[in-house]
């Protein structure tokens, strides 16, 4: 499986309409605003989206409480990411994490450099340090997928001086970052370098729960946004997703409501999951939990949850992580209390 | 002026509401059933379209009358266009043309070829055959842009010989397609071929004026088909994209009176402008009119279109057209009448 959400290969292999485990998608749903939104939207397709985005940017900036010169958008977080690796020479990623960074590097023919994490799936700063070289692009998830884990706040400087000292950059793929409880926020940290030699980047598929809008955004420096964007399609993000920022971001009774949600849930879940005998639940920072199987492999857990109506993410196309490991999303409560029911049916195996 | 339809940079110079000229889309607007059916669509922007986009396959395959397996889909044409100058070594044009032909190309390093049409916008088979080398991608629109001429049927069997025989591609860019009166159909025409070395392209952009929505589609053999999608980023075609074909192009009515409205249209536009004399207006298959300007040049145009609340697409940015040329898009009959009567005060300087 290379990547979740693809109900629509395992839909067969179940008699029940599939829960989709696999994606890691805010179980709140979308802002309550956007729902009335949508209806009459039409507009938004019948036009061309402004070449340039500028409305759109400027709604990011307000929320990523940045200047607009630093917004960067594109159609997914994917395409930022599939942009930036083609503007530099090698690509470093950390594994395991999400497959795209090293299948864009790949597409364009980058050399990738795979270093690993420590065995509780941390960065050895140190590592990086004689790994790297000018004109890298460092790919790093913040919270990373499919581990969980964000980076401590004085592990990220560290690793930002080694980027900024090689002339190297830093993608700091914060997809899952407000699901995360964190005591920075990468956006403010990383102001007053203006964004030199790195792009933070943050998307409305997982937190605004919205993955066929297709819109990914992020912060960087004014140069970077300007090479980026001088090899970008045109109008590569579309009408609705453009004309969404303005309701998205200003619901903050949403954004507070689902940042409590998950972490209760998360907490829950974890708790668990840990009572279990026959699995180990790793640490997460994020929407969802990455799982080692200590008696079964992915392929038996995968057919054990599909019988069962449910499609959890195996995790053997994770570079390093083996044919033992599943990802769970957290989702509902209703949901995870069918899901840990599953959990300690196969622990009775 | 790199693009039309980029009203945002020019309503400042204008007191009215500009009407955009600058961009080719049916005056029409867009299918009646789609308006309906974007109500309540929430439902296609909160779950992540299918990876493999069966049903949109499916749906385009019904309506270009071809097999399912021969369909490739895109964020719009222009990321199909980019997908095939990324597996080729050399990008050959015919000038002038439009820009992300060799914009893609240079993005990805590509070696760009440059033919020109001969002085009626026709393509000579034998520069062709001169230039052609294998792994090549010819890109030809068809209709082209900005000049609005089809390829007659005999002509485009000739470079089709020529290209397969030098294991070469053939992009054959039919955004405007669906506008033309042609006596072909290119999907009819190389299925017996199984769309070996082809690859045509069409896009709900134009005909469909969903500008805003970002579909493209196309007709390419199998081997084709898999090459490109294995560099294809994951989801690029957003949810509303996915789940509108199977409205968009089952409203024949809609089609036919399209079809007949811009022939209609053309003619009408065509002999009321070739009544003027500081203009010359070229014969055109498509939605939009390539006209060169006798007297003054494209920036005097653009300024003087501007002040009365139209925006024309200046030309100068098309490759070999030089500064004295715009195009202008065929529109409403009450807007194609406005358009006409500044041509007519142009006329008196």
């Amino acid at each position: 499986m290379e990547h979740g959400a693809d109900i629509e290969t395992y839909q067969i292999y179940s008699k029940e309409k599939l829960i989709d485990f696999s994606s890691n998608i805010n179980p709140l749903g979308i802002p309550p605003l956007i729902e009335s939104k949508i209806k009459g939207d039409i507009n938004n397709l019948t036009r061309y989206p402004d070449i340039k985005y500028r409305e759109l940017k400027k709604d990011v900036s307000i929320y990523l409480n940045c200047d607009k010169e630093n917004v960067i958008v594109g159609n997914g977080a994917v395409e930022i990411i599939d942009s930036f690796t083609m503007i530099v020479k090698r690509v470093i990623v950390f594994t395991p994490s999400f497959s795209e960074y090293e299948k864009r590097a790949k597409v364009h023919n980058k050399e990738i450099v795979r270093l690993k994490f420590d065995e509780n799936f941390n960065i050895n700063v140190e590592d990086l340090e004689r790994a790297i070289q000018p004109n890298d692009l460092l790919i790093l998830g913040n919270p990373n997928n499919p581990t969980g884990l964000r980076i401590d706040k004085n592990t990220l400087m560290d690793i930002y001086d080694v980027v900024r000292s090689n002339d190297a950059i830093l993608l700091l793929d914060e997809a899952f970052f407000e699901f995360s409880s964190t005591d920075y926020d990468s956006i403010e940290l990383f102001k007053q370098n203006k964004y030199s030699n790195i792009c933070i980047l943050r998307a409305a598929t997982k937190f605004f729960a919205l993955p066929g809008l297709r819109l990914g955004y992020g912060a960087s420096s004014v140069e970077l946004v300007d090479r980026v964007n001088d090899i970008m399609m045109p109008w590569s993000v579309n009408g609705i997703a453009e004309s969404f920022a303005k309701y998205l971001f200003t619901d903050e009774e949403y954004i507070l409501k689902s940042k409590e949600y998950i972490k209760n849930e998360r907490k829950f879940l974890l708790n668990e999951l840990r009572k279990l005998s026959n699995i180990a639940a790793y640490d997460t920072d994020a929407n969802f939990i990455l799982i080692r199987l200590l008696n079964v492999d992915e392929e038996y857990a995968l057919k054990f949850f599909l019988n069962r109506g449910i499609l959890i993410r195996t995790c053997s196309s994770f570079i390093s992580l083996g044919k033992n490991h599943i990802r769970i999303a957290i989702k509902s409560h209703q949901d995870n209390s069918i899901i840990l029911d599953i959990f300690k049916e196969l622990d009775k195996i």
